[in-house]
């Protein structure tokens, strides 16, 4: 390959997000095909969720995280892999009836459509189950994988993102003051758990793969907080500019079940500021982590500029 | 305290088990109340489940064993605790109206009919990562923690707890042979999984937390699978012969939904022969285990005798 090809490769943030959704399939697919004794209707139940045209955000964050601390991409596959396990996990039970109750997802019918709820929620607890199996399992020194499954257990648990779904989906019960400050801060202890929490664990346990020092992890932290209000707040946008078609699944939603958001909160315009100030904010810890990072700091970019 | 009131106790299987109890849920409730950040409503429905009047069979199995191979109990305390968080999460999801549908469980109303179906789908997803985060967060020895959380996850992921929960609720849509030996065979298979491959880590988990040599720890495995199946047995006659009171549920459910188990598929007399078989090779693996595992086998013998 030429260098003009290379360079080339290296500026072009689809081509870093095929690359790195390539490598977390690839081993995603070899550990879920070496789990023996899975009965057939859980595993395909499994991999309808793990392997449809997700985007694969988490995971690409966490390799390129490592990448950016000068550590090796390869290191931070166990990590990744388990982060897109949660992230299905997550995705099968939120579109449960008892939860969201969404028909679609991703463009196709979701879990539950095709499975029955039974066989979701088992699918949802396995996939749960095998992220954690995949770090004990895949991570050859203990003590890395230690300090990953702690990572991955508490951005996840009941004060992480499990935490985030049970405000996001009773908020309306929940609701006992009406201002708007308090509202404001509602939505941001919300978003910062049910999205923010895998998003800035994603680029944390790149770092923990790749060895940083205490420094780098600190700066991998403030990015992972500004790339998850980024992140969540486009999501917000989208909902009430896109369609159907364009998301892949129920536009306008959120404002039709009364859900908080930044837009129903803050307008739009003062929503656009919020998120520009967030990808400053990305930017400033991009900035601080040298050439290494140029490919996490293209992909940051886009998932700011994204339009479903 | 003087010898005979030591030997008064240690004959006494409800004094153990009483002991073993309290030591598992004070650790469980340390581990619980030092968790930051959780919303109440979500909090509240663990406690709920989790400090409910249960039996705490795994924990007091994972002590146990630890002692019976001259291991230290507060060694496996971990163990024990995480054990009872995924059973706790279990019941928690069987019990949803998607699943086994029960109102009643320990003679309470279950989870979701306190809490809702979307709070209960969170509570024991918030238990099954919670499991996985205290083994990473309380086991000192990070390779240690490692074979912990191998053994748990793997006995009850897809392939363990999860993957029999889907064969027994889906059984009927996957039955397509009607002779009786293939029906054994799958309600073999899901005891195994369903109740066995749990009952089965807690023997091997306690094994593994007193770092037992691999001829103790294969004594202990074999007594768990003996366990497992003398547990479910027990499990499927109460549910022929008890009340609703008796069993704090819903009594001849099994029959009623069509279910299998061992009196459905062999009468009562052939079941009780099985129950006397399995319990003969649990009493074998005992008698290997020598004096330290005295404890363990008055629990062991308790099982095979209960009435709820």
């Amino acid at each position: 390959m030429s260098d003009a090809s290379v360079q080339t490769q290296t500026l072009d943030y689809q081509a870093i997000l095929q690359s790195t959704t390539l490598r977390t399939d690839s081993f995603l697919r070899g550990f879920i095909a070496s789990r023996q004794g899975v009965p057939t209707l859980l595993k395909e139940s499994i991999e309808y969720s793990l392997f449809g045209p997700g985007k694969r955000v988490r995971p690409a964050l966490a390799l390129l995280a490592a990448q950016a601390v000068d550590g090796c991409i390869e290191d931070a596959l166990p990590a990744a892999a388990a982060l897109e396990l949660i992230h299905c996990f997550s995705l099968v039970h939120d579109d449960l009836p008892a939860m969201d109750n969404d028909d679609l997802r991703r463009g196709r019918p979701t879990n539950h459509k095709i499975y029955g709820d039974a066989v979701a929620i088992l699918a949802g607890d396995a996939m749960n189950t095998l992220a954690f199996e995949l770090l004990a399992e895949c991570v050859n020194d203990p003590s890395q994988s230690v300090k990953l499954l702690l990572e991955l257990s508490r951005a996840t648990g009941p004060a992480g993102m499990i935490g985030g779904q049970i405000l996001d989906t009773c908020y309306p019960q929940l609701k006992h003051v009406d201002s708007q400050a308090a509202n404001i801060e509602s939505l941001q202890r919300i978003h910062r758990l049910k999205t923010g929490a895998l998003i800035r664990a994603a680029c944390r346990m790149g770092g923990v793969a790749a060895r940083a020092d205490a420094h780098h992890l600190q700066i991998l932290d403030e990015l992972g907080q500004a790339v998850g209000l980024v992140f969540q707040i486009v999501d917000d946008l989208l909902d009430v500019t896109s369609s159907d078609a364009q998301l892949g699944k129920k536009a306008g939603k959120d404002a039709d079940i009364g859900k908080l958001t930044y837009p129903v909160l803050l307008g739009l315009e003062q929503t656009q500021a919020e998120l520009h100030r967030q990808h400053k904010l990305a930017e400033r810890a991009l900035d601080q982590l040298g050439p290494a990072a140029e490919p996490l700091s293209l992909v940051v970019h886009a998932l700011a500029r994204r339009d479903k």
